[in-house]
């Protein structure tokens, strides 16, 4: 396992956006925004069930992520890992919620019924790369 | 070919970053931001000779790329498509030159033995996905 040290960890708890890729069914490439948070070491992601990115991880686990400061797009970290772990129900909810308060400033996500069908990605990096300019 | 309507084309046009992914020679995926522009319906990125996204597209064509805007990163538009031409030498350099002018506000990229060894990958849009809140 790839430690995340202070200042990338820093980037992973600050309100920026992971871009998330992953493998689909035909081999192409997929890639979409999220919010993301850590959990130690782990790069945790919330989902839709049935998402795209979901159905591909349950399928191949392996994932990178390129996350970069919402006010300086030069400072950039990606991370190579895997998904060790897929949660749903109350704790997904719950992790949700987090990310709510941390991106919108809310106590819970507005909409409880998506916020009932969610998944928690938890990545353990394999690689991380750093670039700051 | 998917059209790509004038709110797309202007995403596209302004000081905005595309993550491109693609996939990996291991099945693994892959992801990076970039600077990137258009050519009518097509979408140009510009990456060295030799980077783990222009060896990838080499092998494979297909690529997937998230743009979001810097002002308002809940507009989104993905682009699923595929490198229809690499072009490499004075070309590519010329057209680096331009996405500098659009990024940096430089008459050149500073770097002018990278900007030497440069490739423009032309991308053909097959579906475009669009959100904005």
């Amino acid at each position: 396992m790839a430690e995340l040290d202070t200042s990338v960890q820093a980037l992973l708890q600050g309100k920026n956006f992971a871009f998330i890729s992953t493998v689909n069914a035909d081999g192409s490439p997929h890639v979409a925004p999220t919010w993301v948070d850590i959990d130690g070491n782990y790069v945790l992601i919330n989902t839709g069930l049935g998402t795209v990115k979901q159905t591909n991880l349950k399928r191949d686990p392996r994932v990178t992520i390129a996350i970069t400061e919402q006010t300086n797009p030069y400072n950039l970290v990606i991370i190579r890992g895997y998904v060790v772990e897929q949660t749903t129900g109350p704790k997904a909810t719950a992790q949700l919620d987090r990310l709510a308060k941390k991106y919108m400033g809310l106590e819970e996500f507005p909409d409880r019924q998506l916020a009932s069908r969610q998944a928690t990605l938890k990545i353990k990096p394999e690689r991380v790369f750093t670039r700051k300019t």
